[in-house]
């Protein structure tokens, strides 16, 4: 009998989290680890010993394609950042301490940037110390802006919504025609790199116009030239529908949606919460035009709606932990998963390990040759890279006429 | 050959507002009508002679189905108001020659309050000026208010939507735990009635523990007994989620949204538009308590997310628009469909057919029996009452990963 396994789950939650945290379990059971702990609420729940032991919650595969359809993170999440091993090694002793002591060999993190940070300084540690544990980083974010891997579990998902939430935004906001001009603008995540809201321009179709602008955090945003483009739009068209990136800034840097006076929340990892650019910019636009306008935020509907998740993408998800808690039984150790396409019609991948090392903390932005008609458009190069990330469905299992999900309280 | 038929769509749309149109274009091809006519917005459009030859759209039974599987009006809605019959009989007369010009015996109108108050007065002007054509009413509005009808379809698809989609914000809203403790407040659709609002409780169930509190238009809100509940709730758990309507006013009458200072725009029926209400309260929890707090609105996507429609809503509103044609078509005039439930377990129910006069401009509210807990819930009566009416799905035809829509540019 092999060690036993633990995973945990880090950052903000997406669609298809759950499906990774499945493939760590089904890899486990079936290349024969010994158990198969959680950590509730990432390596903050690991350091206070708040393991879960998931024999208690996850007994058959129905317990396994339940969790695929629960969004969120099942294990509970964090945002806790490892100090640097220099000065606080007291921090690290104490976790490999509880790794010893729960018999643990294989450390599985599914996260972001950020977690992949905490893979990168317990395998660094591991190295230093001899110390026999293995550390694997399973790539997950609906931001898209891990390097290396083609695309990160998540994205598709949140993409498959992103598209069709603005397509029905978009028929809703057709639908009074020249006698009440509308121009709606629709605020979607990503701080610094454009994926999601890009994700807007897969609505248009031949049913579909497709917003009409999207604006990208990627490029500098000018509100004066802004407001010029939706006054021309609005003489031509009796619905308007704008896309913008809640991280849209001015050349100086500023936010967009600091104009407004909205908070100056900042989060654990020092990120400024962003909200609020398209209500600022509705405003504007009706002070400038007079038309009716309305401002939409997707807010965390877009990282949870796994009720519309896509089926590549769940697929990916369960991959991608799969492979990663078999490459630490196998002995690999400070490394990620990646997702490699092969061929994008038809759709062919393959995975692979990359060294931690090269990943952590750079974010990978749509590139600029992606971005068109002066700043307002994505182009077709990012629709042939995205649409198959958003192909087929994965049916929740109703009850009562709503999806069904697994939690922790659903113990065995 | 019997006469011609048309049909319009008005008011808000909703998920379903589509199904009732394919009802209607079903029963009157079925039942030996003539053409049938489509209004392009609704009676305004008609008063501008704007009418669509359905047979240019809507070939074959395929057209049917992908009809009820597209959100908004496929026709296009108006908010236009027939003026009083006294002394503005030119605006009669001009309709009255629109329809004998096309040779129209059947009107049917598909929509709400103001939609039926439309009905009402042309069933009028036609008695009184003994015209043989024939008006019915199509019951549609997710607001629920229409009188005499059990629900209006529209409602439980938006219904399922919520309690979708709060079951899932409240998942991600937990994720956290103990170490980012958030009030998330979520702002749904409701101008006097809280039947949306209310929706909020279905997502109750085993694994969920629904909203902590439910917030209706139809009981005053109190802002500083609003604090002290967040607050105590807050000392007990980490993840408070809240729902409320837009509607929520004070005891004197003020609108909740308008102590933030939104804007004051007002619709063509003189009716407020609200919105930032949730963000107003998030504000003030946040000053009161130092807890991150979260305001998310639901917006237009309530009202268009036909991926996410109820079967049993579909059903009924393609039933009411069938039943409604197949009434014109038998010498009913001046009445509108109305869903009658016989049994809620198991859910059974008929159709018939009522006066327009006692049905235009009366609102229905949520009882006051209903409503419980200090007013911060609803009862098992709700629940009872609105659980059947989320039941079932209807499958998008999916292209390229998101729903296929009809669309009046797609012409045969």
């Amino acid at each position: 009998m092999k060690g036993n396994v633990i995973v945990g789950q880090s950052g903000g939650p997406t669609a298809v989290i759950n499906s990774s945290l499945a493939g760590v379990i089904k890899a486990a059971r079936k290349l024969g680890a010994g158990k198969v702990y959680g950590m509730h609420h990432g390596i903050e729940g690991f350091l206070k010993e708040d393991i879960i032991d998931l024999d208690d919650y996850i007994t058959c595969s129905a317990d396994l394609s339940l969790l695929k359809r629960t969004p969120s993170a099942f294990l509970g999440s964090c945002r806790y950042k490892l100090p640097q091993i220099e000065g606080n090694e007291e921090v690290y002793d104490k976790m490999f301490e509880i790794m010893e002591k729960y018999n643990i060999e294989y450390f599985l993190y599914i996260g972001g940037n950020d977690s992949m940070d905490t893979i990168k300084m317990l395998s660094d540690y591991a190295a230093k110390k001899d110390k026999p544990q293995k550390f694997m980083g399973v790539p997950k974010t609906i931001d898209n802006d891990l390097p290396l891997t083609d695309h990160t579990p998540g994205y598709g998902s949140a993409a498959k919504y992103i598209a069709t939430s603005m397509k029905e935004i978009i028929r809703d906001n057709e639908s009074f025609g020249a006698s009440k001009p509308t121009v709606c603008i629709v605020e979607i995540m990503g701080r610094h790199a454009g994926w999601l809201t890009a994700a807007a321009a897969l609505s248009k179709d031949v049913d579909c116009d497709g917003p009409d602008l999207i604006y990208l955090p990627e490029v500098p945003f000018d509100v004066d030239d802004f407001l010029e483009k939706v006054k021309d739009l609005a003489a031509k068209k009796s619905s308007v529908v704008i896309a913008v990136s809640e991280g849209i800034n001015l050349a100086d840097g500023r936010f967009v949606c600091e104009l407004g006076g909205s908070s100056d929340f900042v989060d654990a990892f020092g990120h400024k919460q962003l909200s609020g650019c398209a209500s600022y910019l509705a405003n504007r636009v009706t002070e400038a035009t007079g038309l009716k306008s309305r401002a939409i935020e997707f807010s965390t509907l877009q990282r949870c709606a796994t009720h519309m998740a896509s089926r590549t993408d769940i697929d990916e998800a369960y991959n991608v932990g799969y492979i990663a808690c078999e490459a630490a039984m196998n002995g690999d150790t400070g490394m990620m998963v990646i997702i490699q396409v092969n061929g994008r019609e038809p759709y062919l991948v393959s995975y692979n390990k990359y060294d931690i090392h090269e990943i952590a903390n750079v974010e990978k932005k749509v590139p600029h040759d992606w971005i068109i008609n002066d700043g307002t458009y994505v182009s077709e190069k990012y629709l042939e890279y995205a649409r198959p990330l958003i192909i087929g469905t994965i049916l929740p299992y109703y009850s009562a006429g709503i999806p069904r999900h697994l939690t922790l309280k659903n113990k065995k």
